[in-house]
Order: structure tokens, then sequence, then C-alpha cells
């Protein structure tokens, strides 16, 4: 019916973008099985490649990302949008170097109207072609990896491999993921039904049933300075497959992830006939942030946040026209109890201190640690040496100039090393923070993790977040205590990771207990090359949804089938002829 | 992991409980397959026969039905509880008989420690067994169906085969479907998978991941009086199947019914071994309504509602530390433009105005017709001649006494039948409302439908909800205003039906387009054995929770999904063999 209509409108451009949103779901529809099934089996898959290869992504693409990122440089940013109400540049690298991008404002009212006019035709298309114009933006995401690790690396302060990785493929993953999880949600909603009720002997019942995935409205999603794209990208693709229009409104330090983002994807729509403003960048600046007047607005049916605990907890209470997802601040965990490789641990571990700075929301801060000591494979320890020893690991891990800049980064904002400064008092030093110099940028902020030793009774020390690489070994009486801690600042504070390093089957189970308890993912015994801070599309739900660090889980059902409602329509037919 | 724990203990009751539920869980496999399969299909189905007769469910059981209703007249009404905190008799048949029944108030604090205790065994006993256990209970539900309806009748008001079949087999199916939406839901996650990601010449890196489903909480189902069954075991089941212990409270006037069922659930839940406080009531009265502190109470993590839109919507905004879903009023509509079967649409909406004297969260409210007139069979008839038709059908549908007493019931609330008389001065009476004799219960409060005529002028009559067996037969300039206000009304009160009557290709598609925009269920040109007002599990959505109606539908994806969390459990093992 809705096809016959719109074939009576001679502006439509809805046959031209079904075929090719169409196209484009045919090309990618292997891929999309691929991602269901993986989402099911959760075994290792992905569809883009994470190594920063030339022999993958071509000899030159290197060189021609470092000169697109290049060329956006003191320039204006361009992107379909309708009425300009304001100009933002405020992007300085945390590596030093001066952006200069600029960025225009969105005149709000006038873009939200459009997004609203060009819902219709994004909905009509339907599922199959929404997730094909999805897939066609993750492959060109995904062929934009240098460039967009470049923008990454210049906002977020990441390392370039960890900018490739986590700004590129992996956040590439996490949008497939959402996709095909949302998709597979949509389709388990049949599009028409028969419905014969038999009423004994006289004529059946019967009725012809239409059921249409209808999207909430307009989806806003609010990036994090750190990591722009991964974290942005869930709420993005679940949203926009499930039809409602995305405004994304970037940190003002990490705009151009968030933009290149956007262009790709409103090149895409266009191409498919669609209004490329069904997704839009909405940026503001520190000193008049708009996130609020966003989030509060009548039309807006949707949030995505990444970001502090206090205004996400504002969005949760505040926005009661909207779905709220939130993934805010927690106080990450490790208990050690026992370990039978300590040199293996104390290498794994200092990887996890050392990567991105700890700037990552799944980054180990708490490291409970009985004070008598624990049994190792190099004999009883005490709490000394295995602080000791973790200290250690980090200098010698940190020791390499190339491993410095590869794995630390630097420090995205200012704040963190100022919290740094501010965080070496809350203890006894065990390891001290270190300017880093950068072989290749004079003005990047970077230093190496401080390692604090606390006791169990310092609460206010380390019963919260400090964000950045600062990290607390707390002496506990006793492994039982390290459980009550864990217990306690989790249920209190959240954490998306918790880690246990045991020997003891009985320490694993109960530590399998504690993670059910708080509703937190526990990873155990990590000692080699995966670590507690990684999270892995199609395999690793990141964050419960169920503990204070995040009211959202991705990506589970909960998180896509919230975006869109079911409308049906029905009619009387004429009974069967019944045999 | 878990199971060898809980061998270790003595006093635990798992391994029986398992065994128990698992029986369960066979015995009812190959129904719950069937749910799910037309929950996929959405054509007719239901295991639960809907029809009162002596041949499906035994030739004695209406008697035995009427004995066990009439034993609990007068009585205390036993379930299990820890520590009674008070007492409440307040039920009065709307039938005018005096129930007399007398429930215990648990005391908050010491139950909700008790299900918080009991919620390990349950989560534990894992997804299979938690079904098992729910479609046991829902098994022995339908086998006291007569009993029920009895219960039904005599709290909601309900004519006797509306209350068995509303209150009995269909209501059922909805807590079915909730079941298997559910079930399908947590299925969608595997229990534990093999991660193995290569890394090109060196030894891939390998996990082994286990994923755990886990309730949120304590579920609090806030039941209503006129649907004490059918609007609570969604909620109720999907809650119970993903792990939560689920507090119902009944409305004061409508407690019987929740009684028998939490009775029930508690007998099968002991029998598996479980708590039968896994399920409990919290009746409370209307001098001291409790539902506040419930809903509000840090360990109530669900809330289920149907009810006022003013308690809705505070339990939607002062309920931070829940998941809410809310059932809430709205403005049902119907667009008349033109018929050709003028008699049939009359004898279809005659049956749709009178059935339980409107006190549906169903039942067309507001009956848009141009003022001008419309097509029919008939010839071209005015607005008037159409009203009198209309009103003419329910006069002649309720000539029936048979009819009267069935179709109408009683009004379930002494305020309905003050609402009828205020409601009389809104507009021209084309209809009156007039008090019914039952011919068993003298003291019944029975009137018949009350029809106003109004002009679409007249606003403040017609666009709020007037619950009860009051409609509006509305005068528009046109089917087009009949549109905008039928949008504007729904847009802003909400709405869980709208129906259409047209011959016009065009209408229908106009109609199918406002229901998508306005995100309501749609009927089109209903004029045979189907009503309006009416909505079948496994097929119907019932409200989309896209309008101020409701938030959440029965039952789609979201609705069940959002009741767990999956928390993860991963540890790094030896690298496969390479061939």
């Amino acid at each position: 019916m809705l096809a016959s209509l719109d074939r009576d409108d001679p502006t439509s451009l809805e046959i031209g973008s079904m075929s090719k949103a169409q196209a484009f779901f045919e090309a990618h529809l292997a891929t999309l099985e691929r991602a269901v099934d993986a989402g099911r089996t959760r075994d290792f898959w992905s569809p883009y490649p994470e190594v920063p290869s030339g022999r993958i992504y071509g000899e030159t693409a290197n060189a021609e990302g470092r000169a697109a990122f290049e060329a956006t440089l003191g320039q204006r940013y361009e992107l379909a949008l309708t009425g300009i109400a304001g100009r933002v540049c405020e992007e300085v690298s945390p590596y030093g170097l001066e952006l200069g991008i600029t960025y225009e404002v969105p005149d709000i009212e006038g873009l939200i109207a459009r997004m609203q006019a060009g819902m219709k035709a994004w909905r009509v298309a339907g599922a199959d072609a929404r997730a094909g114009v999805c897939l066609e933006i993750l492959h060109r995401l995904n062929q934009r990896s240098f460039e967009m690790a470049y923008a990454v690396m210049h906002t977020t302060g990441q390392g370039f491999p960890m900018a490739f990785q986590a700004g590129g493929p992996h956040a590439q993953d996490r949008g497939l993921e959402a996709v095909a999880m949302a998709w597979s949600a949509m389709k388990q909603v049949p599009e028409r039904a028969s419905w014969t009720k038999p009423q004994g002997k006289h004529p059946a019942l019967a009725m012809e049933k239409s059921y249409t995935i209808v999207p909430q409205g307009i989806s806003l999603v609010v990036a994090c300075a750190t990591f722009p794209t991964w974290n942005t990208y869930p709420g993005l693709f679940a949203s926009l497959v499930t039809g409602n229009p995305v405004i994304v409104k970037p940190h003002p330090g990490s705009v151009l992830p968030v933009a290149i983002s956007v262009q790709i994807a409103q090149q895409v729509l266009a191409e498919a006939g669609f209004d490329p403003c069904l997704v839009s960048m909405v940026p503001d600046s520190a000193a008049a942030p708009i996130t609020k007047t966003l989030a509060q607005h009548p039309a807006v049916k949707l949030i995505d946040f990444t970001g502090s605990s206090e205004f996400g907890n504002w969005l949760e209470r505040n926005c009661p026209q909207a779905q709220v997802f939130t993934e805010k601040a927690g106080v990450n965990t490790l208990i050690i109890d026992s370990v039978d490789n300590l040199k293996a641990v104390c290498r794994n571990l200092a990887f996890s201190l050392s990567l991105y700075s700890g700037q990552m929301c799944t980054t180990p801060q708490n490291i409970l640690i009985p004070r008598d000591g624990i049994d190792t494979d190099q004999g009883y320890l005490s709490f000394d040496a295995i602080a000791t020893a973790l200290a250690d690991a980090v200098s010698r891990f940190l020791s390499n100039p190339e491993v410095q800049v590869n794995v630390l980064g630097a420090l995205q904002n200012p704040a963190t090393v100022q919290r740094i400064e501010e965080s070496r008092g809350l203890g006894r030093v065990v390891l001290d923070s270190q300017p880093v110099e950068h072989p290749e940028f004079a003005g990047a902020r970077m230093q190496t993790p401080l390692m604090l030793s606390v006791d169990a009774a310092d609460r206010e020390a380390y019963a919260q977040e400090r964000f950045g690489p600062i990290a607390f070994l707390i002496a506990t009486d006793s492994t039982e205590q390290s459980f009550d801690i864990a217990r306690e600042v989790i249920a209190e504070k959240g954490a998306i990771t918790l880690g246990v390093y045991s020997t003891s089957e009985a320490v694993l189970e109960r530590a399998a207990e504690l993670a059910l308890e708080v509703k937190v993912a526990l990873s155990c015994n990590l000692s080699g090359g995966v670590f507690v801070n990684q999270s892995a599309a199609f395999s690793d739900f990141h964050a419960t949804g169920g503990n204070p660090a995040a009211n959202a889980c991705l990506t589970d059902l909960a998180f896509v089938s919230r975006r869109f409602v079911v409308v049906q329509n029905r009619h009387d037919v004429p009974a069967p002829v019944q045999e």
C-alpha cells in the first residue's frame, strides 16, 4: 500500500533509493548473516582486518590516510546540514598539534524538522534496505581506517596502532554487531500474517495482518572524547538501522572522528536516495554546551551517552520522553589471590595498566592483594614483593621508547595530568608517573602510570574512579576482604571489568558468584595476549547494564529492541474454505 | 562450577528441584516451542481452550470451580509469606456480593530479604527449568479456569463468559506468550563459547567464555481492577522466567484472581524445590496504599503497571532504580468514512461498545463521522442517520436479557456509575444509559452504554479518556478532519486501538500512515466476528509502547529483554593445535 502511494509522488526518490539500498544489502548480505551468526556463537570473528598493514589495506593506504587527515587541518569541514547556527573550532591534539578545523553547528529546530521529514522514506525502505546502507557505511569507514586512525590519534591521544584498531576496525566491528543484532531482532517480527481462528462448526474467523517496524524518533548519540567511534557506533548504527535519524553530538575535543563518520554516512545515504541529514553532527563548545537542550527536545526519543556518571545520571532522570542508554564511570577491580606464573601475570598487567595511559572505561584501577602476601610459583611473596614485581613489570615494559609512544599514547585531557599530580598524595608511591618525550611531537602530553600502595581502610583514596594512569595496590586482610571490598565498591560505584588471579578453583568459583552478584564481566587468570581491558565485538558483552557503571550493554537484545516499536494493521478476510 | 558448589551444600534443594523443574520443562517443551513458533508466524494459536465447556474441562469443572470460589468467601486466604504486617478485607462484588475474604499483608522488608535469598537458586536453575516451572503454573491455572472465572466475575464485574475467557485462557495465553518470548530471547545467548583469534604465524589467542543470564532483581507487578490476570500475567511471567522474584500488588477491589494465581505459582515453585515466596502477593487498601513505597524500594528493579496515566507517569519518572513498563489511559478512536455493509458494521460496533460496559483499555470511545454524512450500501446517509443506526444496533443487541448479563457485565467501580451521570451533559444524548437488572444478583451495578453526539469543536468533551460505557459520535467537517482529530488526540493522550471504516483504498492507506505516525494498532473495516477491542496473544501486539497510552508492548522483545542482563566469565586456554 505504501509503495503504491509513493509511486504517485513524482518527487519521491524511493524507487531509486530502494534499488540502490537493496543493492548494498545484497552486496553485504553474507557479511550480515555471518555477523548474526557470530553474535549467536560468540566465537572470534571480524570482517575488518585490525592490522594497519599495506598488504591488507593497500600499500598507499597509510600515506593517503595521513594526507586526507592533514588536508582537513585548518579547514572548514564539509557536512550536509540545514541552516548554520554557529561554528566551533576547538580541537587541539594531545600531541600538541593545533587542528584548527572549523565545524558548522546546524540550526537545531531546522535540523530536527528535516530529520523528521526524512524519516518516513527511511522507515518505508525497510529493515533490509536500511541494513544495506549501514553495512555500506561501515565498509567505507573500513576503507578510510588510516585516515580515521590519524584523526583518532590526534583527538584522543591514542598511540597510532591503537587509534587504528580501536578507532577503526574494532569500532566498525561494534557498529556491525549492533546492525546485526538489531536486524535480527526486527526480522523476528513477520511483515504479515494470516490469522485463522476455528469456530467449531461455524466458519473460521480470518484476518490478514501486517506488522511494521516503526522507529522511536530522533536518536541523540553523545560521543566521548577518548573513544569517539568505538563508543559511538553501537548507538548510532542500532538507531539508524531501526529507522531513527541520528544526531551525533561529539565531545568538543574529539570532533574529527565523528565528522568523518557522519560524512561517510551522509554520502552513502545520499547515494541511496535518502536525505543525508538522517545522520547529522551537532558540535558544541566547552563554553556553550548543547547536550541538555538536545536531550530534552521532545522529538528526541533515544539517547546514547558515554561519559561521566554525573551527566549520565542526569540524562537518565531528566529525559522522560526518551529511552536513555548510558555508559558512565566505574571502578574496575582486580583481585589477586595466588598465581602460578607471576612473570606472565605481571607482563599481562603491565600492558593493561599502560594501554592508552589508563584512559579506558575498562582499565583496572584497584588491585586487591592480601597484606600478608600470596602464593606464587616463586614461593610465598609479600604484598610489597608483588607490588614491586608489578611496578617493575610496568617500568620494564615502558623502557622501550617505541612501546611508550605506541602503547601509552598521550593524555587526552589536561585534567588527567592534573589528576595524576593530585593523586600522588593518596598513598605510598610504588611507581611514580614520569613525563615522556615523544620523538615526533614536542608538545605531547605523555606520562607513565602512577602506582600507589594503600591500605584497605583508605576507602577515600580508591573507592571512586580516578580516570587516567592511576592504579591502587590495596593491602587487604585476606582474599575474603578483597572480595568484600570489590563487592561493596562495585555495587556502589559500578565497574565494567573485574579480574581475578587465583590457583584455587574455590576462589575462582567465588569470583564467578561475585561477578553475577554485582553484574560485572569477569576475566580469570589472564596471563597471555588477551587483556582485561579488551572487549571483542560479537563475543564480549561490553558492560552488563546491571551495575552503576552503565545502564546498557554493548550489544544485547535490550540495546537494540528498545529502538523501535511494532505497529500492526489488520482486516477481516473471508474464512478459508474448509476441506 | 555452580552445580558442584551446591552439591556440597546438604541443605540445598537444587538437585531435587532441578530434576522436578526439568521434568516440567520436558513435559511442556512441545507447548513452549509451539508458542515460540506462534509468536514468530503470528497465526492463531492457543493451547488453552477458550470455551467454558464441560466437554473440554470436565463435566464437573464448572460446579467444582464455583464451589472452590464459594469456599473462599468469608475466609482467610492462605498464601506463603514471611511475617504478617497487616490484613485487608475490602472486596465487594460488582454484583453486590460481599466477598469477605481476608488477605494477609506480608512484612515488606522481610519478604524482600527472603526473595533475594531465594533468587540465587532460581537463577542457578537456568532458563529451561524456570520455563518448565512457569509452564506448569500456567497449566494449573488453566485447570482452575472455572474457579478463576468466578473470581474474576465477582471482582471485575465481567459477565461469566468473558470472565472465563479473558480471566482464564486468554490471560494464560498472554502469560505463555511472555514466557516463550523471554525464553527465546535468553536462548539467543549461548551458555558458553570457545573464542580463538588467529595471530598470523604466532599461536592463536584462545579463551573459553561462559555467559549467564542474571535477573535484574525484585519485580513489582501492579495489577488493575478490571483485568487482574490478563494484564498481570505478561509482566509476572516475563519477570519470573528470566529469574526475577515477583511481588504482585493487586488492586484492592480485585484481589482474589491475583491470590489464586499466586497460590498456584507458590505450589509449583515449592514442589520444584524453590522458595514459594519467589512469587508473592502484597495487598493493600484504598485507605493505605503501598505501591509507591514498593516501587521506590531500592531492591525493586522492574515495575509493571496497568492503570491511570497519572500514576503510570509518576512511576515512569520517580523510580530511577527500576525499569518501568506501563499501560495507562488512552482515547481509542474510530474513523467512519464510508461503509458497504452498514448493518454488519453496526452489529460489530454494538458488540464493541457493549462488551464489559466499555471498561476495556481497547474499547473505542471517539467515533468520528463527517457531519455531512457518508456513503453506505443504503445510499448516502446523514451523520444523524448513522448515529441513529449505531444507537439502534446497540439497543437491539442489548434487548436480549441474556446478552445484557453476559456481555455488559457489571460496572467494576462506583466511580464509573458517577462518570456516566456526569457525562450526560457533555453532548446530545443519542442513546441514554439505562440501569439493568440482573436476574440473579439484585445488587449488581449494571447500565447500558451512553452514546453522545458532539461537534468536532467540543474537544473538552471527547479529548480525554472517559472510562466506561461512554461513547462520543463526533461530527467532523470531513474525513480529513476526522484524521486530524484522531492524530492530535492520540498524539497527546495516546490510544491502544484505532479503527477505520472506508470503502476507499486511499483512505485506508492514509489510516495506515496515521497509525504508523501515532504508533497505534489499526483495525480496518471490522464487520464480522472480530472486534476492535480484542487482542489475541501470539498474533496481536497489545499497545505499541510508542504513544502516551503505554510505554511498553505485550509482548515484544523489548518487554522481555530488559528483564535480565548477561554476565560473562572468560579465561585463557591453550591455543588449539594448528594443522
